[in-house]
């Protein structure tokens, strides 16, 4: 994409403007995703543009989305079912350099730069700060689930319906657009195995997890390689379990683990607490943890409206991965598989909203389909990690390359991830010690002063206490 | 209620016949009180009449409602609230000489007397056997959750969107009368205590409780003091934990407990794993269950449709208890507290099944609202357990007095659940050993081959070893 295709604030023409008033965007979220939105919406008012009318709906009582750490599991207090996949101790798993906003850097927050696998309480700090500072928390109404999306033809209107539960009020508003900000790792994919109803222990899903000094002494059945099982696994070791056992489908992680933690192969059945794998090996554990990852879940949105998708870096019917094909009065935002988070997500928001204000003109339904299938193929394409990570940073590029984001170095962010992944490859235990240089202030980020092993307090307090 | 208000299905006027023709009937779940439902206008049919068509919408993939165990919590396969309450080893909390179908008795079901506590698999074989001699399964969509349901005043009649999960279709279809029977022991009430977040242990709703065996060894707190905390902390007990401590709200449950439990006042605050209560004594905890009840929730009806109740006999706004004194085409099964079930979802539902048939006449909303107002004042003036069994016995003959549900000797089951209190006040841990004669059969039930307490296997294969 051309950079000309940028505009800026005071180029719009007044066109622009007049259709912008009088709007109504509904952004459904306040997580890292939906409040990229918001913030979006706002640079551009503080940039001295008519934006439209945001209403904001969140289901929980704070924002923060995932990074609004809850006790509780299931339902909540009302009866939804729980969003959080929080758990306690949980550090970045990522290097914070691969995240960091390109307006809003951890020194800007903190004052300081700080260490590069910040625990939850501080990475919620710093999205918070953001926001905070926009001052855009009246946008936002809490405790209100979308219960329902539909598009009207005729009138080329939203319904969106939604339940204030603290008023106990539902209502139904019109609006021009909705964006969907509801993020895709809060219901989780559990499958079974034989023997399950009968096991003599505990049975959840990663989603479900919240302290691993629970699991002290346990021997643990971990299924899955992914990030979840990677780092429960981790938590578990760290905090005192007695065994890992790691049961893949496919493929091994292949970390050089602990010597309490072995890999298998797939899950066959389960007879009291014997787990049997497709070798025919067994193990004896205690807890059985579902690390099988997540469903895109939208159970709001009508059918037309819904995205079915795999959980890949080309999402399904998504142009410039945001879109909805069929309808672009409508869009998705962060659901893609993520090697980039944050700082992607406020590429996919920034795009939308300059399309929503008609600065940026989105092709007929022909061509948004081509751009889906072109990503789609691209993907398929790509040979391994490293390749997925260029991938991924090609599509921020993209993005800000057409808005007024502020530009960074995607390079730079990639060259920190190529870092990270061999790092874990050395020790997947202290990978957390590394440090790597921002890409948006440009400084080093200091060593950590307790290796993560050894870190029991992940208080934003202690985490802070880094010269 | 006279009896001469009960019609035989010969004495029916041929204006009735031609209503019954053509209407449909929407039935939201298919546990106790839906299978119910479907049973009484089979039950009709069988006696030759028309009756309307059926469908029953059902989330889970079998029938039985709580009945129907799983090792799942939170959310299911399809990304569905889990509705299961149920846990392995799970006896009858009641004598089933007070559940028993007037229709159906346990000896044609199993050919034989059988003891007095069975075990879930034995009541859920016993609830499936009369829907399965019945033949109405076909009514029944399983795995279909109802989104929605509204009622539209110009044409008289009722729009209910399902999913059907399997083939992730969504429809809507039109119904003259909707009964809700989707039960309201399958949305925990889940209170928050101070430090709750920052426990190291499981902090677990009964509702997600499932083996009893994953708590061996364990210090357990419960909170709460009726039904859940009294037989899961016995669970508990019988399987081998280590001590049990109950913290109730206003008063101690009061039996004669094993040594090591206790019962305490309401929990205060939670640090590390020490519980503090309200007398200022405190306990060291590895888990703490909470069994503090379940909500009435019904997301999916519009509002003007969602009834709002406390847990009571007499539940708010239903004429005899099933009928929405708002519009009496809606009905709710089994939403009251409950000494009486199986039999007395049984009343209600030949009750309503003569409504939708014209059989029985509903007065107008005056009358409706004050048959309301009248069991509010009646339950209030109740003064023991008692008299509330006595109330909720005297609504059974109520209801089957003003059908052709085959009557049977309420008293003589309110007698059987009056031996149950005594039972259990006698010894908390052996009342499961009683026998009490069945009021539709006349015969007594046999002693069980083995004590509760020593009783580990909870096949049905074990528990029909009776002779």
């Amino acid at each position: 994409m051309e950079r000309e295709r940028r505009f800026g604030y005071t180029e719009l023409p007044e066109r622009t403007m007049s259709e912008t008033m009088g709007k109504r965007v509904a952004v459904i979220g306040a997580g890292p995703s939906g409040l990229a939105q918001l913030r979006a919406f706002q640079s551009a008012k503080a940039g001295g543009a008519e934006i439209p009318e945001i209403v904001c709906y969140e289901k929980q009582d704070d924002w923060g989305g995932l990074w609004n750490y809850t006790w509780r599991t299931g339902t909540d207090e009302f009866g939804e079912p729980v969003h959080c996949s929080m758990y306690r101790y949980l550090w970045s798993n990522g290097p914070k350099e691969g995240l960091e906003f390109a307006d809003y850097s951890f020194e800007a927050h903190f004052g300081k730069q700080i260490a590069s696998y910040p625990p939850r309480e501080v990475l919620f700090d710093y999205i918070e700060g953001r926001v905070k500072k926009a001052g855009v928390r009246d946008w936002i109404r809490f405790r209100t689930p979308v219960r329902r999306v539909d598009f009207d033809d005729s009138t080329g209107l939203f319904a969106v319906t939604a339940h204030d539960l603290a008023n106990d009020v539902e209502s139904t508003e019109s609006f021009d657009h909705v964006v969907v900000a509801t993020g895709h790792f809060s219901t989780p994919n559990v499958p079974h195995f034989d023997g399950l109803d009968r096991f003599n222990g505990r049975v959840l899903h990663a989603h479900d997890f919240r302290d691993a000094v629970e699991f002290k002494d346990k021997d643990i059945l971990i299924i899955g390689t992914s990030y979840s099982a990677e780092d429960i696994g981790s938590q578990c070791w760290k905090y005192g379990c007695k065994s890992v056992t790691v049961s893949h489908r496919t493929a091994a992680m292949g970390y050089d683990w602990p010597d309490n933690w072995k890999e298998v192969p797939l899950l066959q059945k389960v007879e009291g607490n014997t787990c049997t794998f497709k070798d025919g090996s067994t193990a004896d554990v205690d807890a059985i943890i579902l690390c099988t990852g997540y469903l895109h879940h939208f159970p709001f949105m009508a059918p037309e409206l819904c995205l079915k998708t795999a959980n890949r870096l080309a999402a399904a019917d998504l142009y410039k991965g945001v879109v909805w094909v069929d309808n672009p009065k409508l869009f998705y935002l962060g659901m893609q598989d993520q090697w980039y988070t944050f700082n992607m997500f406020d590429g996919q928001a920034w795009y939308v909203r300059d399309v929503i204000m008609d600065r940026i003109e989105v092709p007929d339904r022909e061509a948004r389909a081509a751009d889906v299938a072109d990503r789609e193929a691209r993907e398929d394409a790509i040979e391994d990690d490293y390749g997925a990570i260029r991938y991924q940073g090609d599509y921020v590029k993209e993005l800000i390359a057409e808005t007024d984001y502020p530009s960074f170095d995607v390079d730079g962010a990639n060259e920190a991830f190529f870092q990270w992944k061999k790092h874990k490859k050395q020790n997947i235990m202290t990978f957390r010690d590394n440090c790597y240089r921002s890409v948006m202030t440009g400084s080093m980020a200091p060593v950590h002063h307790t290796p993560w092993v050894e870190a029991m307090d992940d208080s934003m307090a202690s985490y802070l206490l880094n010269e």
